[in-house]
């Protein structure tokens, strides 16, 4: 094990040294856990390959690329602890950070289960947490044989890469999945299967943990999906007390399985009574913005202490129902920041905007309303997405 | 195929410009706001007379006295609005800039009225709000008529300057009177008489107030005060429905009258069932630091909507009871920031700290819990408090 120097005091407030978190990208996940450093005077660092990324505006900004060993190195040499924004890095590098002494949370290990879905899936399946059936599909024979075994329609996954509904396929037939296997091969995707599963509800519990193992698991919430991109997040989520226990339950466990430090999000479907793993995240996600504006610790705080061992923040939501709605660029690239006063003419409506291009479709911020009901949490935010983003954002409403 | 976003045009973020709010003076007040200008996305500038104020954390600094004609022109020259941290400013430069046409929020005139408590006194007295009574202090001859006519003790305050319990006596007699009058004198400082009133409450109610008249009131909040400094701020206050309606409509009344633009605070006494005015201060204040964890909008983010002439979020509580307990630096210098650890070990507790040096009796941060009820918020704030300052902070409690 080779020394590490300690972290040179940073260009400190106060002539003192604060703990200095470090962030491996600067979009805005780590904005926003900027945002929350500066309640607990943390300093936070970030690497990213661009000047003025998200973060920039309360975090210092190391130029370099997340994907490079010798970038990780030099920045890590900055950091009390080193964590990540994404997680599209060079898991040998991480790993290299790790041997050398440095405190890198989430590791590797637990990394490389959110990067690869084959490797998530077969772990969480040793370790006896519920997946769905899935095979790695390397030939068309591979798909016949479990077009065979499930049946038709079959969903096809990039095994890395995807995200907001890339890198995944519905496919039909064997002749479709053979034409996405020959576009795929030349590219170094790889693929696997799972059947079309008849899915109830989506559902997130994000789940913060410390390197001892103390845990502040969230309240499940409900995610709802169009085009594979998250629009909405509904708390409480709609389900029987026994489903509502074992999806926490399943977070839980996994983070303790899979030694997660700071947040992990697990991605749940629920079909009837049964409870599936769908994806992991072991970082702050979508899924928990909510969070900001409806429990008493946000996913962002809660984040920072874990990865720094500080006791963790109650997740307790502070009102009955609480609902978020992403803001999306609009079609002709509606810029939310143009129409803020529209937005925050909504009773109760918390704007949280990203510093991002609105390029259509891309999120650049989120709406979070706290309520007494679910109705009127929705009416609410939904309305203010709507004002910000010029655009009709209930993908649940009859068109 | 990679996207590439257009270089990003500073002082903005992701290639466009932002709305830039001005801040003069770069302390808590700064900071809080700018952490508050994160979610959006608004640019916030400082102008401080060091490198690393508090506000440096989230904000650009712009080096400069904010006492000085020159850099104040020089600094809103870069801004879209002119807002404030502190009062101590030159009036006539602010009012240079207002008749130049910067918008300036709150003008000259209103912060006029928070400078000088002759000036206050006298103006809310015309305007027919209830003020103790009171009367300038220049010979032993004015101290003596006053005595006469209201008893003995009686307060000395001074006009302009006095913060934290600084620049304010309690007097027995009019030798001692003399005595103040005399040392008072050389220093050019100006004072004030009013009688020792018997008070049962202290009350504070933050008031945003946009433009063109559109407010938002806060509910009203006790204070408790020990050697002139706040220590604790507790929802909801103790008072009979008329006495909290007469808090609030006489704020809300105050910040139309005198034309406050962003967040004023009106400091009330509550002597059996007559409110009376006791200060005013047109800027974010310590007693509204509560507002940031236990109300939908806090203080600070209405300030910002406010000066941005954008519509105001509400002031609603997201629960039953709250209370702030600043975190002063402790008798040996006692920094919060070494007792992280143990302050947030407290359920439910909200830490705020200031990146500042922690000299003993210095605010350098608070805490803040919402609860069922005062008695458990004031429990897990104290906690907190006690934690982080290694101290007893229930001034109230018996000795």
């Amino acid at each position: 094990m080779v020394d590490v120097e300690p972290a040179p005091s940073p260009p400190g407030r106060s002539g003192r040294a604060l703990p200095v978190v470090g962030i491996v990208g600067g979009g805005q996940l780590a904005r926003m856990t900027a945002q929350a450093a500066v309640s607990l005077d943390l300093h936070v660092r970030v690497l990213a390959d661009e000047e003025q990324p998200p973060a920039a505006v309360a975090a210092d900004i190391e130029i370099g690329s997340p994907r490079s060993a010798e970038a990780l190195r030099s920045f890590a040499a900055s950091c009390d602890v080193v964590t990540f924004d994404h997680e599209l890095v060079d898991l040998g590098a991480v790993a290299a950070l790790e041997a050398a002494g440095h405190a890198v949370r989430p590791g590797a290990q637990t990394i490389a289960m959110a990067v690869d879905k084959s490797i998530q899936r077969r772990r969480l399946g040793e370790l006896g947490f519920p997946v769905p059936s899935w095979a790695t599909i390397a030939t068309p024979g591979d798909l016949d044989a479990f077009g065979a075994q499930h049946g038709w329609p079959l969903v096809l996954k990039a095994a890395t890469g995807g995200y907001d509904g890339r890198g995944v396929w519905i496919v039909d037939d064997v002749a479709a999945g053979r034409d996405l296997l020959t576009a795929s091969a030349p590219e170094g995707v790889h693929l696997l299967a799972e059947p079309k599963l008849a899915i109830d509800h989506e559902l997130a519990v994000v789940v913060a943990r410390r390197p001892g193992g103390e845990e502040a698991v969230y309240e499940p919430v409900e995610t709802i999906q169009a085009d594979g991109i998250c629009r909405e997040v509904r708390f409480p989520a709609q389900l029987s007390p026994r489903v509502h226990d074992e999806a926490r339950s399943i977070a839980g466990g996994i983070a303790a399985a899979i030694d997660a430090v700071g947040i992990l999000a697990v991605e749940l479907f629920v079909c009837g009574e049964q409870v599936i793993v769908n994806e992991l995240a072991c970082r702050p996600h979508n899924s928990g913005h909510i969070t900001m504006d409806a429990c008493v610790t946000s996913q962002f705080e809660n984040h920072l202490r874990a990865v720094l061992d500080l006791p963790l923040g109650s997740p307790a939501p502070l009102g009955p129902a609480a609902v978020m709605v992403n803001l999306l660029g609009g079609p002709g690239g509606t810029d939310p920041r143009d129409r803020l006063a529209e937005g925050l003419a909504v009773d109760r409506a918390k704007v949280h905007l990203y510093g991002k291009v609105a390029r259509p479709g891309r999120k650049v911020g989120h709406v979070n309303v706290v309520a007494d009901d679910l109705a009127e949490a929705r009416r609410l935010a939904l309305a203010a997405a709507d004002a910000l983003t010029g655009m009709d954002n209930d993908v649940e409403a009859p068109r």
